[in-house]
C-alpha cells in the first residue's frame, strides 16, 4: 500500500485450552496493538493444539514467509509445553541446557529446582534469551522466532525486552469517522470511492448497534503511513458522507479510536 | 486419544481489525466451547486479514484438512467484505444472486436495497443459508464451510441454525483440581506419570498467581471422553499429590471449570 517497506510478523498461539475453549486468548491483541504502535504489519495468526506436528510445521511456514514469528504458550516445566523441543526441531537446531538460563532458575528455585523446572533451562542452540521479570523462568529468540510464555501477565511483560530487537517500519496512523443514523450499506458506495481514490489507504467499515434499537450507524476506519494524504482523504470522506445523506439526517463526526 | 472418531474443525477469523488490534476477537471462544460442547474437536484456529489470496488460500487448506470449516467476518455491504468472493473461488464455484437471500433482504430493507446491500445476496452456488436473527443479511454454508459474520453477536445468533447441520462426536468432559501452595513445577512429575498411565485422557497444567503474591499454585486440567475413566484418573491423581507433597501443605480440591 505504501512506498515505505515495513517489516511483516506473524503470530503463533500453542495451546489445547485455547482450542477447548477453557481459555480465551488475549494475547493476539496484546501482540497486534504492540506490532502496530512499531509500524510492524501482522500478517497473520494460527492457533494450534499442544501437538507436535502442528507446532513444528506452523513455526517453519509462518518464520519462513515473514520478518519475524511471535509464538506464545508451551514453554512451562511440565510434559505439555514442548514449544521448545518443536522450535529447535523446525529450525533444525538442538536443545542443550542453556548456562545462562540454568543460572536463573537457580536463583529462583534454589532447592526446589526439579528435573521438571530444569528443563525450562533448555534452548535452542543459538538462541538468546527473553527476560522474564514476572516468574524468571526466560523466553527466547532463535532466528527470528520469538518464544514467549503463554500467561498473558509474563507474556506481555516479556516484550520490553523484545521490542529493542526488532526492525521498525513506518508508523500506520489510524483515523476513526462514527458515522451515525445510517447503516453500512448507505455509505458503501461513498467508501468503495474513497478507497478507489486512494490506494495507499485502507479503509474499513465497522457498524454498530444492528440498526435495532437506539444509536445506530458504522464506524469508518482510514489507515495509512502518510499522515497528510490520510487527513486530506477523512476530511473528503466526511464531507461526502454529510452532503450526500444530508436528507438521512446523519452526523459524522470523528472519535478516537477505540481503547 | 480416543476409539471413539469425532469430527475436526478449523476456525478462520477474517479481519484486518483483528490484526492491527482494534477489534479484540471473541469469536474464536465462542467457537470453540460451541465445538467442544458438541463432541467436535476444533483442532487449528487462523486470522488472516481482507486480502483474497490469504483467505482463499487458508479457506482451501482448512475446509480439505478438516470435518468443518467456520469462518467468521468479511460478509457485509462493504468493498472490504470480500469472504464471499473468496470462499466461491476457493470451492470453484460460482457467486450469482440467490432468491432466498434476495428476498430477505427486500423485506430487511424496501426502498434502502441498494447496490451495495444488494451484493449481500450473492451465495456461491450450491450453497444454502444460515439464518441471521439479528439484522437478517444471512450467512451460507457451502460444502463443509459454513460462513459466518463477524460481530460477535450476530455471528453467536446463527450458531442455532449451524447447530443442528452438524454431525456431533462423544462430548470430552473436563475436569479440574486446583492444587493450591505449589507451582507447577513441583506437580510436573507426577501429572507426567498421569499422563503416561492414561493415554485416552488429556493433562493440562495452568499456574496461577505465579507466586508472587498471597494464594498460588496450579489447575489441572484432565479431559477424556470416557467419564469413568477420567473420574478414576482425576482421583489417582489427587491422592498423588496429596500425599507426595503433603510436606509442602499443598491443599487439593476439585473446582468447577471456568466459565
Amino acid at each position: 500500500m505504501s512506498a515505505v517497506i515495513s517489516p511483516t510478523a506473524a503470530v503463533l498461539i500453542i495451546g489445547d485450552e485455547i482450542l477447548s475453549g477453557r481459555t480465551k486468548d488475549t494475547n493476539l491483541n496484546t501482540l497486534a496493538r504492540f506490532l502496530t504502535a512499531l509500524g510492524i504489519d501482522l500478517k497473520e495468526a494460527r492457533t494450534v493444539g499442544d501437538t507436535p506436528d502442528q507446532i513444528i510445521d506452523a513455526v517453519r511456514t509462518l518464520s519462513a514467509n515473514h520478518d519475524y514469528l511471535f509464538t506464545t504458550g508451551g514453554i512451562g516445566p511440565t510434559h505439555d509445553d514442548i514449544t521448545a523441543d518443536c522450535v529447535a526441531e523446525a529450525m533444525g537446531v538442538g536443545l542443550p541446557e542453556n548456562d545462562e538460563a540454568l543460572a536463573i532458575l537457580e536463583r529462583r528455585y534454589g532447592d526446589e529446582l526439579n528435573d521438571a523446572r530444569r528443563r525450562m533451562a533448555r534452548i535452542p542452540e543459538g538462541g538468546s534469551l527473553i527476560a522474564n521479570p514476572v516468574t524468571d523462568a526466560p523466553g527466547f529468540q532463535i532466528g527470528n522466532v520469538f518464544v514467549m510464555a503463554g500467561v498473558p501477565k509474563i507474556m506481555t511483560a516479556m516484550l520490553d525486552d523484545v521490542a529493542p530487537r526488532l526492525r521498525v517500519g513506518a508508523i500506520t496512523h489510524a483515523r476513526t469517522l462514527k458515522v451515525e443514523g445510517v447503516g453500512e450499506g448507505d455509505v458503501a458506495e461513498l467508501l468503495t470511492a474513497a478507497a478507489d481514490a486512494n490506494r495507499t489507504l485502507s479503509f474499513g467499515s465497522y457498524p454498530f448497534g444492528h440498526g435495532t434499537v437506539g444509536e445506530y450507524g458504522t464506524q469508518l476506519v482510514v489507515r495509512g503511513r502518510d499522515a497528510a494524504t490520510l487527513s486530506a482523504a477523512v476530511e473528503a470522506l466526511k464531507e461526502a458522507i454529510e452532503v450526500t445523506l444530508a436528507d438521512r439526517g446523519v452526523r459524522v463526526f470523528e472519535v478516537q479510536p477505540e481503547a
